[in-house]
Formats: structure tokens, sequence, C-alpha cells
């Protein structure tokens, strides 16, 4: 639309395309609730008042309506749906921007891979916003299937717009050592917003890592902690993810003087927390029932996450501002029953009401099935020793214990313990062709019998099983056709659930994928399985970043030596 | 500085330049005071905590440290003074920091002065961040020394990093009513800050003029129009210049909900006030005094301006920020007792460590002195009738009510006439040699006899002459050389203040240029002016946009009118 003809609508000369009336705006500018008409056209808002004409009105009775909600920081992988089903999930919530970093996608295909989610994130109810992946491959111990140097994020931010700036810096140690390749990334996204990722990082290495120019956390996991990164200038990004639970130990940091400076985010959730508890809705009403004042919850997941990422044209209802918005009814428990994108109702109670676009991405050739040639597939573990390093899982938790075990040996063999609950986990390349596959034990996942397999193991998402022998661990592997989730027992599948976008994402609608995983778990369980989510838990055992013993195609990893090391 | 000696310095293996320890850092992220040491290197801050050695260490036994101030909003012109005289008063201040819109300079010089300004801005201790100024000139009811298009403005944008975004958009009927020159002007500056100037705009209009892309407003002369202003999404700035006091009505606004998007400038400030009061550290004092948090009093000269204007380099103490510091004692009434801009200390105990840098800046040839061609003036007004408009000046506003008086003639001309207090009015065109004269009369300037006469005269900048006789008014005009103020009588000159560059401004160090405005200001009263200020009020009398009657080079102007009009 024309700014003339925007302006003669926003003056009331001209009727608005759509006009809300008896509204009860949740205005984040002035902390207050303000009672008035919202007038809209071309997709922004014109004018906040009265007088207002338009092509089509709707009274909303009294109802509030605040900014639509903004996702500091996701993985839209995580939900193991496409953005357009992952839309599906949050739009009906009130969420009608993310911030994504396409970090796992990357890991995979690369450059691709980020451009993948740019052209299939086209034409949704949602905003997705690109920050581009910085620390694609974590480490040189494990076989990513592609890595992005300095050179190639700039190419990414000079050819996509919708690139906005650098993700979730997780090399801390190559920040604040001033690892050149590592500055050579910051300094490519210079005046724009870097995402930090810094557990524990204090003192004065925290110092460090902020001159060199990041600008946020979500790895807080204690207040004191937090509030030492917000006083040093880091936005804080408050997380409630699948696996990280952040929320309520960290809510008490917000106050009157410090809440201009947090924001919500949701890092990882899956399709059941998704379409359950929700998005950064849920994390608003929690932090209202916590006792924060309403507007201040609405803040964090909209003007202060605006403000954070520079993203001056949404995070309030204003003159000029998207028209995005989250209409509902209970002050004190936020349920979104409609939500407008640019202009448009997209969501009424619940569910988009139109379909989603299905947009034409490019075929990611090399990240998806068929890469790996199980002919040369050697599962086998020569007994050398029957004493072993044995990775100890926690459940709950991605770090490892690094445990010893005597293990039994079968024709020269050693063998999985099921009484000792030592299981064998082998971790096989699958995006080169390599036939890499790294091989040992693991305590913790319980199995009695068969196998678990999956192709989301962080960063690297190489195939990952976990199993009680070989056949089945061999059945689970190829059931996954390397692109999916799977469970055996001895020749027999028992549930999969393929993943053919990159070996990360389903295409099939988002309840179908929760219903499947849930399957999955199910007949894990069948099997001894006792976590909660075993699938969840295995595709950190490969992560060669997180201490303390993990194992990539590689090999084992001892990971405060920082070096492959002997079974 | 590089990167990584600056994060060797950050993390304490390489030392400081400097460290100021035992500070109480005025913390505008947390909202609280913290013990702590700061390490400064290269010019920015690296490090707040301890354990940081540094080549040189100061011990502030307990002071506060704030950061550098930032004067949201100034036209350095109004000081009377160029920029490293306004430095010399400002940055002792603690202010380091200022946004000005040279906006004065640009009606008689244009680009030029906008040039002038940045070029005589350079090498200070005084970061001055320009902002192109929208409204060049005003109208086309008076002669201005230039224009600026919205091509010549995207010029200034493009050359010179200094230019930051487009300065106060004055003429608001013009964007509220889609003039395509003003939107161009704007489009111009899209993603870049935007000032706004709408004094007493509300309802729809307002929602227009933001939609526009309007960004501040530092107009607001209530409580009620700064709230609804605030409310759809204009940063505030609350403006305490010397002739428009809006600080003590507006600071009932700022509380825990509204502070953080609140900003204080000085808009225009004289060398009385600026060396007498100060600058935006005086609002502090004022706002501490009134009852608002320090820290968060601080926050409207700091943290609140930088974000509003998008410098992520400053407004705050923390790792990676310039080190612009003010350093006082008493955090109920904060005077800076040091202060360090870049790394630098530059002021101690009110006054600058150094000297001021001496800027070759381009001479301003057109805009100088002996641009009036006297011989083809003509004062004289012809006696066609005696019933005549007279302008009506009001001690301390900008706007004039439309009077009519019966006047003397003599010889057939028309005559002040000092017993009804009315003088006459007279406007130079001196910018262009044009010969141009408008001729009037005013109410209130209470002078008995003698002249008064001013090259500044918002915005056009024409010379202006208000006297009891034609031959006193020609010894002021004289007197001025076409670029400067003059108090006469008869034909003595009783006081002169040489203003040579642009007619607008002294090169003489600014505590003379005071001391010489004072004694302008007690000639006039030796000539019966009543008026506290009689050259600041006579300033106004020519700015054709304020109503309701005004005079300018090109005759009488209705400004309800809007169009020139007989006598």
């Amino acid at each position: 639309m024309e700014m003339s003809e925007l302006l003669s609508i926003a003056r009331g000369d001209a009727p608005a395309d759509l006009v809300l009336t008896n509204a009860r705006i949740v205005n984040v500018y002035s902390g207050e609730i303000e009672n008035a008409d919202i007038a809209i056209a071309g997709g922004v808002i014109v004018g906040i008042g009265g007088g207002y004409r338009a092509k089509e009105t709707i009274d909303l009775g009294g109802a509030f309506v605040a900014p639509g909600l903004i996702d500091a920081h996701v993985h839209i992988e995580s939900s193991l749906c496409t953005p357009p089903q992952f839309a599906r999930a949050v739009v009906p919530r009130g969420v009608t921007t993310v911030v994504t970093d396409p970090h796992e996608i990357a890991n995979v295909a690369g450059a691709a891979g980020v451009e993948y989610m740019i052209a299939s994130s086209r034409n949704l109810p949602l905003d997705v916003i690109i920050m581009a992946p910085s620390c694609v491959p974590a480490t040189n111990m494990a076989t990513s299937g592609a890595s992005l140097s300095a050179l190639e994020l700039s190419k990414l931010r000079d050819q996509h717009p919708a690139v906005h700036g650098l993700a979730e810096v997780m090399n801390y140690p190559g920040v604040i050592n001033a690892d050149p390749e590592v500055l050579a990334k910051i300094s490519a996204f210079k005046d724009r917003p870097i995402d930090g990722h810094a557990p524990g990082v204090r003192g004065n290495a925290l110092n460090a890592y902020i001159a060199a120019g990041i600008g946020s956390d979500h790895e807080c996991v204690t207040v004191e902690e937090a509030r030492e990164k917000l006083s040093r200038g880091l936005y804080i990004l408050i997380r409630e993810a699948s696996n990280a639970h952040n929320l309520h130990t960290l809510l008490p940091l917000v106050n009157e003087k410090t809440n201009r400076r947090i924001c919500f985010c949701t890092d990882d959730r899956q399709p059941r927390d998704l379409l359950g508890d929700g998005s950064v809705d849920h994390m608003v009403r929690e932090a209202i029932k916590f006792g924060i004042a309403p507007v201040d919850a609405f803040r964090l997941a909209t003007l202060n996450t605006a403000e954070w990422f520079g993203l001056t044209d949404r995070g309030a209802i204003a003159p000029g501002k998207r028209a995005d918005l989250m209409v509902f009814d209970d002050l004190n428990a936020p349920s979104a029953k409609l939500v407008v994108s640019q202009g448009r109702i997209v969501a009424r109670d619940g569910a988009l009401t139109g379909n989603v676009a299905q947009n034409k991405a490019p075929r990611l050739a090399a990240a998806v099935s068929s890469t790996i040639d199980w002919d040369r597939i050697d599962l086998r573990i020569p007994a050398r020793t029957n004493r072993v390093k044995v990775i100890g899982s926690i459940e709950g938790q991605l770090i490892t214990n690094s445990l010893e075990r005597n293990l039994p040996s079968m024709n020269g063999e050693l063998c999985a313990d099921t009484s000792q609950d030592v299981l064998k986990m082998v971790v096989i390349e699958r995006h080169h062709r390599s036939g890499r596959v790294g091989r040992g034990f693991i305590y913790g996942f319980a199995l009695k019998r068969g196998a678990i397999a999956g192709t989301v193991a962080h960063d690297h998402h190489n195939l990952v099983i976990i199993g009680a022998d070989d056949e089945s661990m061999r059945t689970a592997a190829r059931a996954t056709d390397g692109a999916g989730l799977s469970v055996a027992d001895g020749s027999k599948v028992l549930a999969t659930l393929p993943l053919p976008v990159a070996g990360l994402m389903s295409d099939r609608p988002i309840e179908e994928v929760r219903d499947v995983y849930a399957a999955l778990i199910t007949a894990a369980k069948s099997l001894g399985a006792m976590m909660a989510d075993p699938f969840m838990a295995m595709s950190f055992m490969a992560l060669e970043v997180i201490p303390s013993l993990k194992l990539t195609d590689m090999g084992l990893v001892d990971v405060e030596q920082f070096r492959i090391v002997d079974l």
C-alpha cells in the first residue's frame, strides 16, 4: 500500500481494511490496558482510538488484544516438523514471529539447509527470522554433513534478507580466547544482533565474551548467573524447552528494574509440548501465575524481544507496526482465541483458519536417506580387554558420567550386558558414505532387549543406535533408512518415524508426528526403557561438546580432554 | 586495537590502559548501584569486576560512576558558539554524546552548513551525532539561505557517516497530509531514527504522523499529551531549554512502567544556562530532586537515548561499550568531578583537562558578513493609512497576537509610537544580496529609544531589527555587519556580539559569549526594554510557522491564513 493511501486511512479520511472495536489493548509502551479500537490497513496498524470506518469490523466485545508473540530463540527442527507444520502449532497460540537458528539442518546440509528453511518458511502466517548458524560443525571430533565458514555465513547474510543476525555463538572458549575464525564470524555480523550461548561463563571470561560483541544468552540456570549476565549487558532469554526448564528458576529475576532486558524463548520443543502447553504463550501464562504483572509478562514475549533484535516494525500495538495480534479473554491466563498476522485473521479457537502454504523448497539431495552403505557397516567390537569405558547417561541431563565396566565377550567380541544395564552404542556416519562407525557402550537406557535408532543426534546428526544385540541394532538402523527414528526387536521393526527432511524433520502433520513419536516411546518402553524419552536422551549421547564421555562416528570422546580416546 | 588484544585484556591476561578501582557503578541494566572496578582499553570498557591490572590505576575511593550522558536533541547553534566551545561547556558536566540537529546553520548555508558542523565537531571529547535537518526551509514565505531536498538529504546520509538519522520533522501537516516531498525525506531515512516535532498533535492525526515513520517527540507540554504520544509508540524526549521549560511539567510522566520510553534533551540552551545550571546533567539532578530513583534518572540520559537512536555502543557501563563515564560523589545531586571520553580523562572539576581541537572547517563564504547591500536598503513605510496591523509579542511565548493600532506619520511615512509601545520591525534578507526588506510594527518590546538587531531569526535567519527610529535601526543593523547581534541608540553603537559563523555562532570562548550577551541585554534595557531576553524574543518574531502574526523579509505573515498580508 502506498504511504499516502495508508495515511489517509490513519487520518480517518478513507476506510481501513479491518477495524477491531471494543478492544482492551495490552499497551507495552505505557504498561497499561487501554480501551480503544484498532484500525488496520495494508497489513499494518494505522490507528488506535475511535472513529475509524472499515471494510470489515469485528466487535471484540471487550476482549484483550496483545501484540503477536515473538519466540526469541527456537530451533524449528526440534519440533521434528517442517516450518509450515511448526506454524500450525504455534500460530494458533498467538505466536506470529519466531527467531530461529537453523543450526540442526545446517549441520546436515550446510547453506542449502539454511536456504531450505528460508524457502519453506515463505508465505506462512508466521514470520520466520533466520539467525545464521555460527558453530557448524561444533568440533572436528565428529563428521557433520557440512560446515559454514565465516565467508559462507557472509554470503548467507548478503544473499538472503531473511538472515538477520548471527545465531548462538556456542563456541564460547573460541570467543573468549580470540579464535580467528570465530572472531571473523562475529565481525561478519557487526552491527547486527549476535546471540550468545555461554553456560556458566562468569567473571572476566564473561567480560571477554561480551566485549567480543555477543548480546544475549539463553543458558542461565540460576538467578545469580542471569543477574550477572544481565548486569554486564546481555539480554537474558529465559528458556522453557522440552528438555531444559529454566522458566520457574529464572522468573525471580524479573522485576520492574530488570524487566526490559529479559525475553522468552523455547529453544527446543517437541510436538507434544507445542500442541499441549504451547510455545511462549505458555511462558506468559506461567509468568502471570507466578505473579508478574500481565503487561510485563507480555513485554517479555513482545517489545523486549523486538528491541533486542532491532525489529522496529513489531512488538507493540501502535501505528506503523505490523498488525500481528493475539486476542484473548482472560488477562490472568491469556489463551489466544483469535490471531491476526499482518492484518489477516489466521487462527481462531486454537486452529489456523486456512491451510498453510506448501512452499517449493529445494530438495536436500545429499542429506536424505540412502546415504549409508549398509554392506560396509560393521557393528562388532573386538574384545582386546574386558574392562572398558562406558558412557554413564543420567536421565534428564545432557552431561554424562565416565564409567568403567567389565563386559562379557563372545567369539572375540565384546557384548552388551543388560544385567548391568550396559548396552552397545554405535554411531554411523550418514552424510558422506564414508562407512565410518564409532562403537562403544552406554549405561542407563535400561533396554532388556532390542534396539532404538535415530538420525537426530546433536550436532552432527549421524545415525545413533543403542541396543542389546547386533541384530536388533542392525534392524533398527536400517529401519530408519538413514533418516528417521525407529525401534526394533531382533529382526522385527516395532515402530518408525521417517524424517525425510535431512533426517531431522517429518513431512507429515504435526499431530501425526506427535502420535507416532509417542508410539516410538511406547515401543521402546516395551523393550524395558525406563526414561521418559529415550530418543531425546539418545540425541545428546553423541554430542561431543558436553562432558564427560560421548561417542561420535570417530569414536569415544573424552570431553574434558577434548580428544578421541580408546575404549 | 585488535579484537584479540582487547580480549586478552578482558580476560585479565594483559594489562588494561586504565583501571578505575573502588567505583560505585550506576548500572542502568540491573537498575542497581554496583561496587566494582572498571577496566578500559582501546577506548572501550573491557571488564567490570576485579583483578584487572593496568598501565594506569585510579582509585575512585567509592565515587559513583555513571555512563557518559547523552543529550537526545540539541541545536548547538543556540549556544551561539561553535561545537568546540559548546563541548567546553557540556563535557565537564558529564555529557559525552549529543544528538544534534544543525537546522539553523542549514537554513543559512545548506549542506555546506551541515558539513561545517560535522567538520568542526571532529576530535572533540564530545561525540556529535548529526541528524539531517528535515525542514529547510520551513516555508516559502521567507527567504532562507538554502534548501535541503530529499535528494540532498540522501546525499548527506550517504557521504557522511556522522549523519545518523532524520532530524525533527516539524512539518507535521506535511507528514499527516502525505506531502510527497516530506514523505520522500522520511523514506530516505527508512530504518534509521526519525525524530518528530508535533506540538499538540493528538488522536487520528497523531496516528498518521506515527504511521508515517516518526519515532519521537520533544514538544509535549502536558502529561496527558505526552502519555498519549508515548502510548502510541513515540519516545518522549523531555526538553528543558532556555526558552521552553517542560521538565517539571513532564516529570510526573516518568514511572516504572513508562521510564524506558523517555529521554532527556535540551533543544536550545544559551551560554548562561549551559555554564550555569548545565545541560542534561541538570535535568538528571532535577529529576532526582523530584523523587525519581537516581538510576532511573540516569537511564533517561543514557540507556534510553542510546536505545532510541540505536547507539548500541554506548549508554551503559558494560564490556564493549565506549568508555564514556561521569564520575561524581553525591548520588542525590550528581555533579561530575571527572569525565572520561573514549577512555581518556577529558574533564576534571568542571573544566576540560586539555584544549579543544580547532578543526579546519570549511569557510562558509556565502553565509558570513557583507551579504547585505546597504545602499539598497530602505526602511521607510509609506503612510497609506494610519490604521495598521501590529505584531503583538507576548513575553516568554513564541506565539503572537494579531493587533491593530493607529500610528502617527511624518513626511508621508508611518512612525513607531513608543507611547503605545509600538516599534518598527524590519527584516532584511541577508543571504542572496536581494535587497528584499519586510517592514512592519510590533508591540511589546518596550524600547523608549534606539534599536536592537540580530541575524539569529528562526528559521531563515535574516537580519531582524526592532527600533524606535530609523537612524537607530540603521546603526544597529550595520553594527551587526550582517552577522551578529547589536544594540544602538541614534548613531551610537552600544553593544555588539559578532557571530561570524553563518551569522549564528561566535568564534570566541563560550564564557566571553555569555558575558557579551549579558552586556547586550543590559544595553537593550538601558533603552527601556523590559523583557528578560529581548534578543531571544526577537529571534522568534520572524518565525512564520508559529501563529498568529509574524514578519519575514517577504512581508507580514498571517500564520492562520498561511499567507503574506498587507500591513
